[in-house]
């Protein structure tokens, strides 16, 4: 069993194109939020009770809705509602590019991300486009890729961040393993007035590509290449720790 | 000028604890959530307009409380709410520990992280314990610390995620850099119905200490070390790689 899920809600056209190409080579259950749950990171709710919509289309049982975020659903997919443990965890495709230091906010990358730190195989899938509702390359991509992870196998605790240029497979260059890039969205916060005179503001941005970003998922895809990064949880700066240990640290 | 924010929220005595102490040695202004957001990870609020409330204790100016995330908060306070770039952002006390593989759902971690990505050096602070209430220890260490982040400073990207054992100071073994270990949270589930039939859950669980923890965060804070582990915004595997160049991946 696959488990398919995503951060644009259950409905998003996104997940619906992954379940149709991925359903031709496995079995797939959907368990994915209720709601668009974009740039929630890797949050999971403590505080709130979790609400599991168990969703039938045309007779058909289909998966899981939850009042969740992405990590959340992974979590309750495995622990709760599945008896065996799934396969793998594919999760997308984001309308969106998650490229760069964005994919620390990406709710698509933790749902995988999650995955892999309980142990199953995990893909994050995302189309770099915002508009562009095409969903139908991206998708035969990944029903191609799995097999080949199902046969080499993902290192403990690491799982695939995908990135798919929003063009035709004409267009496309090739698939390149890329490391995460630097490029990062720049905020502008725009500034508004309701109409009982209290401020508020909405966050906006746009996406600066850094300057050597040789190699990276944002160069790559700019180019109209396939980016795969293998990401994985742990977040320790490893050549600082040395450097680290010659300060005097007093307490 | 030195931010200082957090995830459990404005009037957190974590959060009012590093202001006692910090402040000594520094101007400080708070920019933190109105409210708790605990396990929110790195999320962002983009569908959701932000408000800013000014606040004001026994006629002094402190700072200002957002109905957002700690990483919004340091967007804010960088991006609008500061005349110029603060030269530190401090995120915490936190109440309870982050720690190993929960470094990744943590609001305190992601403040700091955030930071980082901004270009300000940071520091994110936790108190290992859910109800030891008692933050001087941890306060003091912090406004020790700064004078050495200030000196030797931090390379970009890095910021440091410290974590303090909620003992008497005469019990902390000294201070250990460390790599974040693999110790995680093991979720269960609580199924309760609700008055009107419907069936939710609670996410519960604890943190299970992995066999092999040398030199990690965790192990070091179980033994009443403090706990100083760089951290950084690239999820690369790099291991993994070249591994993943060997891949034939088709398309």
């Amino acid at each position: 069993m696959i488990v398919l899920t995503n951060d644009d809600g259950f409905n998003a056209p996104g997940l619906r194109a992954l379940r149709e190409e991925v359903s031709k080579i496995a079995d797939v259950v959907l368990v994915a939020p209720e709601t668009e749950q974009s740039a929630v990171g890797h949050a999971i709710t403590l505080s709130l009770p979790l609400k599991v919509r168990k969703v039938v289309e045309q007779g058909e049982f289909i998966g899981y809705a939850i009042n969740g975020t992405p990590a959340d659903c992974v979590k309750m997919a495995i622990s709760v509602l599945l008896d065996d443990p799934p396969e793998m965890v594919i999760s997308g495709i984001n309308q969106g590019g998650n490229l760069g230091t964005c994919v620390i906010y990406s709710g698509t990358a933790s749902a995988a991300t999650e995955a892999a730190i309980m142990g199953v195989p995990a893909l994050a899938v995302s189309l770099d486009s915002f508009t562009v509702q095409d969903f139908s390359f991206a998708a035969s991509f990944v029903r191609q890729l799995v097999p080949t992870v199902r046969k080499k196998g993902l290192p403990e605790g690491v799982s695939l961040n995908i990135n798919v240029p929003a063009v035709s497979k004409e267009k496309i260059q090739g698939v390149k393993v890329t490391r995460q890039g630097k490029s990062r969205v720049i905020e502008k916060f725009h500034k508004r007035t309701d109409p009982r005179d209290n401020t508020y503001y909405w966050m906006a941005g746009e996406m600066v590509l850094s300057e050597s970003e040789e190699e990276t998922d944002c160069e790559m895809v700019n180019e109209n290449y396939v980016s795969i990064t293998p990401i994985h949880y742990d977040l320790t700066h490893y050549p600082m720790l040395e450097t680290l240990k010659e300060w005097d640290i007093e307490y």
